[in-house]
């Protein structure tokens, strides 16, 4: 596959022996498919963010698996089964805290275990087919929240997204809360989209925007802190954002900063909308306040490309996420359908 | 004048016939003084924001009208004037737009005119004594509005500043809006600010993170977009900016994003107060529906250092400005004192 609008539809696939994906580093300046044929090759992308978006990491480490079994020399199913378990152990190290990883290559490990009877030949095509299986299982979980979600969208409507929850995240054509935009956009109506550029790592900018024009989506850029003057001049209807983590009560962790967009949409009387999967749901977790917020490091706000734009020593203060709480939130949307308030009861139905 | 922590009592002055000040374009990486000791690298400085914020522009284009006198080899005072008339033609073309530049010079040209029937050196140094009672005038201002602001917090006050409405932009030691907080600091309440880095321009990060800094004043950077987090998790007690423009009625404009900050504070029960000189005040505008938004280049938002961070042909919307209602402003601090809504009426108690 060397066609780069295909590939959007795949985002990473396995191809004559190699995980191929696009470089999202390199976006939106360059194009560029990298096919890595080595274990070594695909952790490395992993860990510098070639792939990134929970779904797509997990994606890529379960096509991990089936490679680290093609790979294998051996003879024997045992000693094929072993060199995809040594595969799994290293592909984990590569992002330590990315939870998808971890569940993809449990879920490939099972499978392995559980083929262990069969000869090396077809032990390989069971992993191959279980890794396919974990593609279809996505594309169909974002197939459904963006169905379900473009309901919520009539033609006309101007929509302020955050960070991207797109098909670069989730390795299909429509991910999660641009899925939504996308479906209400191929049902026919016109829906217009302003970019928060999403400091400090400005994926909205380098991929929503992106994604967005790929698909003839009317798109304008802005920072952050432009997203209150666009609401109050600019007829915004609705803000969609994706989600890390939704706790039982619905307050919702998600990339920094849609807390604060939350505040201004309520402010604006506009309503804010989560799209996410049901494997975001926590239920362990009564409400927001337990979800930890992780600190990252200070160079991703005080420095750009290296230079410093800040008075060096200076504090810096620089949550990954926020967490919003569920009374902003006008509904979530999993692929079981749009949840309203109250959503302590109408999550638990859904679990049921 | 070498001291750097001299240089910034003053940022721009007259020293040997030339007009010196900090260059603000290196800061904070570089704390470097410049010597403008001809027309052309005034107005160079001018043009390239070595110098900016409106006060000190003025402040700079007076000590330009100045060096105009001393610069010209006329042995009349007639021919002098003539050449400081042109200087200051030359130097209004330097930032078309910036206000406080014409209004400077207009005065300087005043000056000038009345005092013609002198001979050359006491006409040169008229000159120079008009521009030193601008910087005065320009430092009582401030000094005013930091002491009178400063009566609004208390010890252990957790406050957000956006852009910057400092020293460096005021040409002097305290400025407006972080003048309050300095002066607060000096009275010995510990104050502890966020600063906003402000996109696209970073003057927060750039340069009000380096004032505090100097001053000793604890300062976190935080991109805009975490406001809402800080004042939710780091018990936020105030938000203070400063104004380019401020109507009848209390509406105020500033730097892109000060609306949004100033909602969420209201969200939060936070208050949100304005520092600004009377010079800001357009009493001509009932409100500030009829202040116009300057929508700058694009660029600012989709490059940094001149490398694309957005696909290319994006729409980007990058207003320099917005308007804070008055109905989220507590205060407006000005030299005159502290004004408390309802602000139509009682600022124009001020102006009487």
């Amino acid at each position: 596959m060397t066609d780069i609008q295909q590939a959007l539809e795949q985002v990473v696939w396995y191809e004559n022996g190699a995980v191929c994906m696009i470089d999202q580093t390199l976006l939106p300046a360059q194009e560029q498919i990298i096919m890595c044929a080595s274990l070594e090759s695909l952790w490395e992308a992993i860990k510098m963010l070639r792939v990134r978006g929970a779904p797509a990491i997990g994606v890529a480490a379960a096509w991990g698996a089936a490679l680290a079994a093609d790979l294998s020399p051996a003879s024997t199913t045992d000693e094929v089964l072993r060199d995809v378990e040594r595969g799994c152990d290293y592909l984990a190290t590569s992002r330590p805290t990315a939870v998808n990883l971890f569940w993809a290559l449990n879920r490939m490990r099972a499978a392995a275990a559980v083929n262990a009877h069969l000869a090396p030949a077809a032990f390989r095509t069971c992993l191959r087919t279980e890794a396919a299986a974990i593609v279809a299982e996505n594309d169909a979980t974002c197939r459904a929240i963006s169905r379900q979600g473009a309901q919520l969208f009539k033609d006309g409507d101007r929509v302020i997204t955050h960070c991207n929850a797109g098909g670069l995240a989730c390795a299909n054509r429509y991910g999660t809360a641009l899925g939504t935009l996308l479906w209400a956009h191929e049902e026919g109506k016109r829906i217009e989209v302003f970019a928060n550029e999403t400091r400090p790592l400005l994926q909205g900018a380098r991929l929503t925007a992106y994604e967005l024009q790929k698909h003839g989506i009317p798109v304008t850029l802005i920072c952050d802190n432009m997203a209150a003057y666009v609401m109050r001049r600019r007829g915004v209807t609705a803000v969609i954002f994706g989600a890390d983590r939704i706790a039982a009560n619905g307050d919702t962790a998600n990339k920094i900063g849609s807390y604060g967009l939350a505040c201004l949409a309520q402010a604006h009387r506009i309503p804010v909308y989560v799209a996410a999967p049901m494997s975001t749901f926590d239920f362990s977790l009564a409400t927001g306040k337990e979800i930890p917020i992780e600190e990252r490091a200070a160079e991703e706000v005080s420095a750009w490309g290296g230079a410093a734009t800040a008075p060096a020593g200076v504090l810096v203060c620089n949550p990954a996420f926020d967490v919003t709480p569920a009374k902003l939130i006008s509904a979530i949307i999993c692929e079981h359908g749009v949840v309203r308030p109250p959503f302590t009861e109408n999550l638990k139905a859904l679990r049921q």
